[in-house]
């Protein structure tokens, strides 16, 4: 029995609607966004809100060790432990992030299990909606992704810190899951069929376009480090400006030289510093110390190497001219991720059999999708952003687009699952 | 009868340092320093040694509303209501401060009532010693002082946050105290017959002239105040460098120009950013605000009111350049203190008398000093800062500049106890 048999379901558009609305109410702002960053109290929100509307559509839903939400509908005939089809994306937030970033995926996601189940359409297999822990990285970039992905090492996890400081395991155990079995979230490949992400754009490619669905062709890399500029910390009332060693002066002086560091490496090159810590802190203190957080991306390995290099090479000049002492810190480098060319060309079927104009892209930002690919066939499926607003209060995407991503999100689901 | 007579009293330098070192393991850090904000554990800690320390000295301790700690030897002979003479400075630290800004001058003042106690020497009029709570500005740069030499209004009370955003009022509750007695502090001008407050230079004037004691001619004004830019929050990885409007970037841009500002109005002229907040606060968002709080200072009060301007013209310059919005808000401008003659008169013959070298000079750092200026004639004694290292682990003077120092203000306190 082939699926293309039977009239294509379609997702209930109002019922979506409600449920983004809704979500978007745990961590809501005063500024119209959302901060709803992992294991916050607003997540704990919406996980009970999911773990209702689960128990409502007669779907299992399981959370593993690392917080990892899968929602499963179960394919009747299909032999015992046939590997799933997984859709999902992520529904912790940036701090003051927008209503649509990870939240399109994942309750798209819920709505297909939900249509699929409605519908009663045979399966081959079983299908998952899957939502990844901390994928902005509170405490880790793609956290969840990547501990189904690899795994984390005990002490691995035991060294993991929040934006606030605090550790993991504690705010782990303080959702009430056994750190322990935060070691075993690992998914080996081959055990999932086939993974599918929805996502707002976070650009403004598909919209100058005028495209509705982007078929993501690759997830672009990225580096993460941190600068430590030291100088000395003095009275800021009794040490004349030229006798300063001013850490912050140095890292000011850094950053107003990123444009050029990322312009000589590629014209896709981005660096951003995001997080700058001062110390002491004091009012009246001159700093002794200034950290940079670092992000650097490009969509060419060599070139975040070479970019990495670059920012080095101004920094210790910048330390030079200061009389600063200067230390860089490696994070982590990710390599771009090229997605699965078959899951793209289905993408694009998809999208076109529903009268869908389409564009192949690449993503600037990292998903979930990235570290999924690691196990199984990847698509991620883009829809545009107004003004290529993301990250922002302002994100928004209009409700045409998202049925239309949701819709195709459905078909594809609906054919790697009885495929 | 008149104090030459007798054979003048000096301190027990062994008891001083004791003091000294022992009060520096209260907040002390891994670096040697010290960090004793005000109202944190370890200012109770130390406050409560200096209630153990009375008590064994015979002497009475009493805590205003606001937390100012006053220590009293009576004047047996002197009639009701007689105004005291005060010394004293402040025990509260910068983070990562130093273990002699504040200490040496309240530990000292503490030394000088057991001394002119255990001699017997007669006062005309009673002796305080006073520690001034706050003086480092973490709710209100010289809070304890204002506090006496003008008052706080309630309303005024409940707006103050501390570095932390901590409300002042919550941080007097906990320490035990009525909020309602921090609104009744002031203290009448006359109510107080003189004070004089001994401090370590925190610059390195009197370590480059040989000087052991500096007179202090007046306290150097400052201006306090935030700029803040706003710019967009944009997605780290999808918002290409030419297009982002990155409010740290105009941050740093105005950071990189402060000191070509300071040098545009006064040769003598300061300017410290050494808070700065970024908003949201993501490692991979473009940041939409960023935060600076500025410290200015000038000997002269146009100079001061120069650079506040110069500041803001380049703020918007630079806001302008980077497509950002900037908005200025003065917290505070503090006239320039010129410090009573007869005062500086006085630290001065007194030092001679004590075979010491002296220099007079203004303060480049603001003290509780200006503040009593307001209320009683009012003197400083300096001493030297090794390398004139201050608000930092390595502030240091040296034991025997220390000893000079005290000297001199136990034979200030006692002539103008005496007089």
């Amino acid at each position: 029995m082939s699926s293309s048999e039977l009239p294509a379901p379609t997702v209930l558009m109002a019922r979506l609607r409600r449920d983004l609305e809704h979500v978007a109410g745990y961590g809501a702002t005063a500024s119209g966004g959302v901060s709803r960053t992992s294991f916050s109290g607003a997540d704990r929100q919406v996980r009970a809100w999911l773990a209702d509307e689960c128990e409502q559509a007669g779907l299992a839903l399981r959370t593993d060790g690392i917080g990892n939400v899968f929602m499963r509908l179960e394919a009747p005939g299909a032999p015992a432990g046939a590997p799933p089809v997984w859709a999902g994306s992520h529904l912790d937030s940036v701090p003051e992030g927008g209503r649509f970033d990870g939240a399109l995926g994942s309750l798209a996601a819920l709505e297909v299990l939900r249509r699929l189940a409605e519908e009663h359409v045979p399966l081959r297999r079983p299908v998952e909606a899957v939502v990844f822990a901390d994928e902005e990285g509170n405490y880790h970039h793609l956290l969840g992704s990547t501990a189904v992905a690899r795994g984390f090492a005990p002490n691995e996890l035991g060294e993991l810190r929040g934006r606030d400081g605090d550790q993991l395991v504690d705010a782990l155990q303080a959702m009430g899951w056994d750190v322990g079995a935060a070691t075993r979230t690992a998914v080996r490949p081959g055990d999932v069929h086939a993974y599918v992400e929805l996502h707002i754009e976070q650009g403004s490619v598909l919209e100058s376009a005028g495209a509705r669905i982007g078929v993501v062709t690759a997830i672009v890399g990225m580096g993460g480090g941190h600068l430590e500029f030291r100088g000395r910390q003095d009275h800021a009332g009794t040490t004349p400006m030229p006798l300063r060693r001013d850490a912050l002066r140095g890292a000011a002086d850094l950053l107003v030289r990123l444009p050029e560091v990322a312009r000589s490496v590629s014209e896709n090159a981005v660096v951003t510093c995001g997080i700058l810590h001062v110390e002491p802190g004091g009012a009246n203190v001159v700093p002794g110390l200034a950290r940079l957080q670092l992000d650097f991306r490009d969509p060419d390995r060599e070139r975040i190497l070479e970019l990495e290099e670059a920012i080095v090479v101004a920094a210790r000049d910048v330390a030079d001219r200061h009389n600063l002492k200067v230390s860089y810190t490696r994070e982590s480098i990710t390599d771009p991720v090229p997605l699965n060319p078959r899951m793209q060309d289905l993408v694009a079927t998809v999208a076109a059999s529903q009268g869908m104009q389409t564009l192949r892209l690449p993503s600037g930002a990292g998903h979930d999708a990235q570290n999924v690919a690691r196990l199984a066939p990847t698509g991620m499926i883009f829809v545009p952003s107004v003004e290529g607003r993301s990250h922002s209060p302002a994100e928004l995407s209009t409700w045409e687009d998202i049925e239309a991503g949701a819709n195709v999100l459905l078909a594809m689901v609906h054919a790697l699952a009885t495929d």
